[in-house]
């Protein structure tokens, strides 16, 4: 069956010159899939002749008027900004016209334009984002990342199910082990909402392993890890400073010196190897979770490379039919949890 | 003039066949010090025996009868381990026979007896760990990292003082540069009590610069980075996760065939001096600020020339009379906190 997925054309550091080639490409892998470009019909077919391509049945252009700048406030994109590529691609979902969107815009717009749009599931409060990350032995899901701060034992719950239903869709995995990011200094370990939560999760039939530390995320401990919001930013953002740091000291090593410069050629194989292990293009593409259709975030820097794993990983959740199996996942769990 | 230091012979992993050996290896080093094992005599003895080494006027042992185990309870140490290794180190400083203590024992335990045994400094609610970090460009300080969960804006505010006079005694620096770890994606970025906290910072005397985020630590765009202890300990262990997966991938890459190994031999310089680079045994000590006495909490998994660098830390803050510093800047930037 065809999938047909509309894409923030404007959005993200590089727009339509990032947008329209990933696009492509991934027509080109995928021939069951349609895209929707959204955005300046006039600069898009521009885009589109560049690469030598043009609209057809697979590939439509949705002209739209406005673009939401990456500073822009939430607030402020919802209320004057319309006819914007972000706004129009989230529509289309919500008409039906697309099954899933895909935008490297403003997190916070789309965030806020999503809910405004989708509307949450019956039973969560508001949409978590959750990403794929790489492990020492494969990959991990961590939500959430930002959408939300200051999380109830509630919303930490709601984040739990979520992620569970997610990875059991894409992953294929059953009874994925559901982690609670905590910290092992305090007298009785961590805050109260994270204790509460432990207690929720426990009492329910989430395949829920317990506490996770830090290092346990990239240890590959679980397959989701659970946190707030603010504390998932600030280590997914950590993550990043770390890697660049060491890549940092990599290349200023490898090229100190003649020496240096011949290690590197020779030791080029592993170091490919390596960068292409923990490359953070590989796992672009985090979904918000938690509302009444398919939305992936692309990081606003993406290449075309990376972008293309975005609109890969929303065809994978629409394959999946990710929003409505949370759906019914909640309808049990949740009921379950007031019942108990 | 001659300094002396406590040292909790009996903590941490390791206990005495770390702590000995490092306490020697810096002896060696700072011919004006005087260091104190504390712990069982006759283990000590032994231990120094094995290491060719006695007693003298530069090295004693004080007897102990009790060890805190790695995972006691801080509040079940406190009441029950009043002769144990850690307890009668804290006591020494206290008393006066001792400018600092270094122990890589329990954090919990360290932090509850020694705000016991030493207080706080007036204006400090509770004391905050911090440490030093490596960036691209050199080095940060980052605190909290695990000592106090869900941090008020006072708090924050607290730990940017502590932060500020430490890095100004340590490294020289006259008006270090203070961030304060946030988020980007809020609709005004962050929760309520970070954005209190810049407030009252913004209207300090001290050098704040504005929010940062989790890479900036390791960008080195700040002196201090504050934060709550939650999110702090959270940071600190991703990052140790991200630098131990890319040091497993590369370990494995260099391993994968002969030429693979050949590849390392010839790479090796380069390896080694990014190794040295991010070796978290260099930054070892984490200091307990806010205390009436210097406590420098080692890694539990030290080695000697980790533990070695927490002596040589905790040597560095008397020198430069860091808790005295703090005090003194309290009284300065409280009172001016509370007329403003």
């Amino acid at each position: 069956m065809s999938v047909t997925i509309a894409l923030d054309a404007m959005g993200g550091d590089h727009g339509p010159d990032v947008v329209v080639p990933a696009a492509l490409s991934v027509l080109k892998e995928n021939q069951d899939l349609k895209l929707i470009l959204v955005g300046d019909q006039e600069i898009l077919t521009g885009v589109l002749q560049q690469q030598g391509a043009d609209v057809g049945p697979r590939l439509q252009i949705r002209h739209t008027s406005q673009v939401v700048a990456m500073d822009e406030l939430p607030s402020v994109a919802l209320r004057t900004k319309k006819d914007s590529s972000m706004r129009v691609a989230i529509n289309l979902v919500q008409e039906g016209k697309a099954s899933a969107c895909v935008s490297a815009g403003n997190t916070g717009a789309l965030m806020a334009t999503s809910r405004f749009v989708l509307k949450t599931l019956t039973g969560i409060d508001r949409p978590a984002i959750i990403t794929a990350l790489p492990t020492m032995n494969g990959h991990t899901h961590m939500l959430d990342l930002g959408a939300n701060v200051d999380s109830s034992a509630d919303a930490l719950f709601q984040f739990a199910v979520m992620g569970s239903v997610l990875v059991q869709a894409v992953d294929n995995n059953p009874a994925p082990k559901i982690g609670l990011l905590n910290i092992g200094e305090e007298e009785i370990k961590g805050n109260e909402r994270v204790k509460e939560a432990a207690r929720l999760l426990a009492q329910s039939d989430i395949n829920y392993v317990g506490y996770v530390e830090g290092d346990d995320i990239y240890k590959g401990t679980v397959d989701v890890v659970v946190c707030d919001g603010f504390v998932g930013n600030v280590a997914l953002k950590t993550s990043e400073g770390v890697a660049k740091m060491i890549t940092h000291f990599m290349k200023q090593g490898f090229a100190r010196n003649p020496f240096a410069k011949l290690a590197a050629l020779i030791a080029m194989p592993v170091l490919k190897a390596l960068k292409h292990k923990i490359d953070p293009r590989r796992y672009n593409g985090a979904s918000l979770v938690g509302l009444n259709g398919i939305v992936i975030k692309s990081h606003g820097s993406a290449d075309v490379f990376a972008f293309a794993n975005a609109i890969k990983e929303a065809v994978l959740e629409v394959d999946k039919s990710v929003p409505a199996r949370i759906n019914q996942q909640l309808d049990t769990l949740l009921t379950k949890q007031q019942v108990g």
